[in-house]
């Protein structure tokens, strides 16, 4: 049994939010304000930028009820950010400064929810406060539509995003079908490096509505190949559905989107986008089709009304395990899922994982859950997502609206 | 009283499908295999064009329970078509060939769901048969996310659009706000020359997530105005969320999307689609901001899983109407709604209107219902739309998915 830690817990999120993340922060908060080992509960604003200009919100002072209200509340609530840590061997400015503050407030807990570039973060924060001689349990808590955390089963915020797509291209599929004409449908879909979340549009094929061909980053985008792939699907059927990653990628490893943007985000990753209109563009010019593309933007990491339940409970438990895991004196750790069960008995278990585990590592679709002519997922993929996807939402509503969590976000001072 | 006419009816659907327009399906479908005067149900494949070739589907044979799921299935499952019919003085070869037909197939009773080019086909097909001297009784279904048929309260199909533009504009908001870097962030919204659907995006509002700025066709586009507007919003807030109609138009009555593409549909309508992509451009030229455009494209007219239940009750209801009126000795005319109570007292009642009134007319939102500088709506327009998202639909599901209907489709022969 650790040594017990009295103290503030500090709470930030990071990252492209997803429709669960703000799942995750209701599970630190509530676990944190029932804790008798946190004194002081607080959020920062917009994740590590707000710890480093020491804003601070005091969610002790919050309405329960609008916490809970976080469940269903789309986003990250507190606010996000895209800062890059310095490495704290050339530059610990920013790391000095958190001393600072967690000194200020004595926050003796930091709970860090985000992708891989967060867990890199934390990691970087626990390094440097564990030399600096603070103690502070440090835990992070994983999220990522795009499910490439090393380490975990699946990522918290995947699966609705999954039921997203699956159940869009679905419809989609209806709508594409309609008219006796000709037709070919594109779906551009996020993931920068993996192609879990565009292969998730296979799930249609049990609304019996799939898409004809997936491509996803994992197998090299061959642009002749693929127009062939169309045109025979094309020809055949009179109708194509097509599923594309944003992050499709040439043998040479360039993103075929490429050419269309030169932006970068904070990171140095290209800012993707345009590929739906770009590929229809081409598609249109071989085949002489009507071809429409779609992208399905923002909305497949917000549309918190489609959120999958099992994703909403889960995301909670691992904000909820983090906390509890700190008190039980874990630090540096990611908390992760593990797999119990298969199909129907699916369950979803905790583990405890070495942020260095996560820290800046993408893991990709297995070659063998892609079929050989790298066109479509296999079973295997389908039987994985699948249990993830189940069960729906009980999100507040007036008057037939969405209603979100309202935070009184009080700025904490000390 | 009029005197009972007996003999088989045809169904048919028409132009873009609707969340809800199987639901108007499955309303006519069920009331005419209950109705003792309908001797043979039969559904058109692809609207008027099915008719033409005599392709119907005897819809007699078909399970009820999976007809029952026709209530949640999203677009036109007999098909659709885009067929303008000719002016039957100049070229009445389709009218003798529908003519044939009927008497083939002894159809007594002829039901069309569409929008205002439906209801003029629907209005030479009956007038034609009437000078034919085949007595058959014809009914117009409205359908139209668009809303901009004259005649009637409001469209079935406009209000479960008009949900899934609110809900989802809404979620967006949240996605948009959550950097504290400055965004701008541009959604295209269908709808060509009514604003209707665009103007529902409003109703975020009730959600706190409401757009900054709304554009709908019916105020003449002035780019450099709407700049000004963008500009004054981002410098304001450091963000802006902005709803636009794919048909807004300049004053001189060219669409500003035109630019972008020239191609024209059957019905000799522009084309529109790629103004997201193309305002957004001009936005980030003009403020040096990050700009994301959204193109909410097929989405907002398929998303069934968001479907208003008020709208899928209203489209079952028109659908059954016209059946129970064509019994009745109505024809030549089209169902419509009226408005019984306001606000939380709202009921839908039913009336018919000559086909005539909604055919090729095109009903816009009133000037007094937008705001004086034309960059949103009105609490009566919001009070208008209000009710008519009411209530959450139960459809239903297969792991999570959506089960929709599976219809046999068996060619009727005769």
């Amino acid at each position: 049994m650790a040594k017990k830690l009295t103290g503030a817990c500090v709470f930030g999120q990071s990252g492209g939010p997803t429709t669960v993340i703000n799942a995750s922060a209701y599970g630190v908060i509530k676990a944190a304000l029932d804790a008798p080992e946190i004194t002081n509960v607080y959020g920062a604003a917009h994740g590590i930028v707000g710890i480093i200009n020491g804003t601070l919100f005091d969610l002790g002072q919050e309405d329960p009820d609008e916490l809970k209200l976080l469940l269903n509340t789309p986003s990250s609530e507190l606010g996000s950010c895209r800062y890059k840590m310095a490495d704290p061997e050339k530059d610990d400015t920013d790391y000095k400064r958190i001393l600072e503050v967690f000194k200020k407030f004595d926050i003796r807990y930091f709970f860090y929810n985000g992708g891989n570039d967060s867990m890199d973060t934390c990691k970087k924060v626990s390094d440097f406060l564990e030399k600096a001689g603070w103690e502070c349990r440090v835990i992070g808590v994983p999220k990522t539509i795009d499910n490439d955390l090393v380490g975990t089963d699946h990522c918290p915020g995947f699966p609705s995003a999954a039921k997203y797509v699956a159940t869009t291209v679905a419809e989609v599929y209806k709508d594409a079908h309609v008219y006796d004409t000709g037709a070919i449908t594109l779906i551009e879909i996020m993931g920068r490096h993996a192609g879990w979340l565009t292969g998730a549009s296979a799930l249609a094929k049990l609304s019996d509505a799939p898409p004809d061909l997936i491509y996803m980053p994992e197998i090299p985008f061959d642009m002749e190949k693929f127009l062939t792939d169309v045109e025979a699907v094309y020809k055949a059927k009179n109708k194509c559905l097509i599923a594309v990653s944003e992050g499709i990628q040439y043998a040479d490893g360039s993103f075929v989107s490429e050419a269309k943007t030169s932006a970068t985000d904070g990171f140095g990753h290209a800012q993707l986008g345009g590929l739906a209109a770009m590929l229809s563009g081409i598609i249109k010019q071989r085949t002489g089709a009507k071809v429409r593309g779609i992208e399905l933007s923002l909305l497949q990491r917000c549309a918190a009304h489609l959120a999958s339940q099992t994703d909403i409970d889960e995301s909670y438990l691992a904000g909820k395990s983090a906390v509890e895991s700190a008190i039980c004196g874990e630090t540096g750790k990611m908390v992760a899922f593990t797999r119990e069960g298969e199909g129907g008995d699916y369950r979803c278990g905790i583990k405890l994982e070495p942020l260095s585990v996560s820290a800046n590592a993408e893991k990709t679709v297995p070659r063998e859950w892609i079929n050989e002519a790298g066109t479509f997922v296999t079973q295997e993929f389908i039987d994985y997502v699948l249990p993830l996807i189940a069960g729906e939402n009980s999100r507040a509503l007036e008057n037939g609206l969405p209603r979100f969590a309202k935070l009184k976000k009080i700025i904490a001072e000390k």
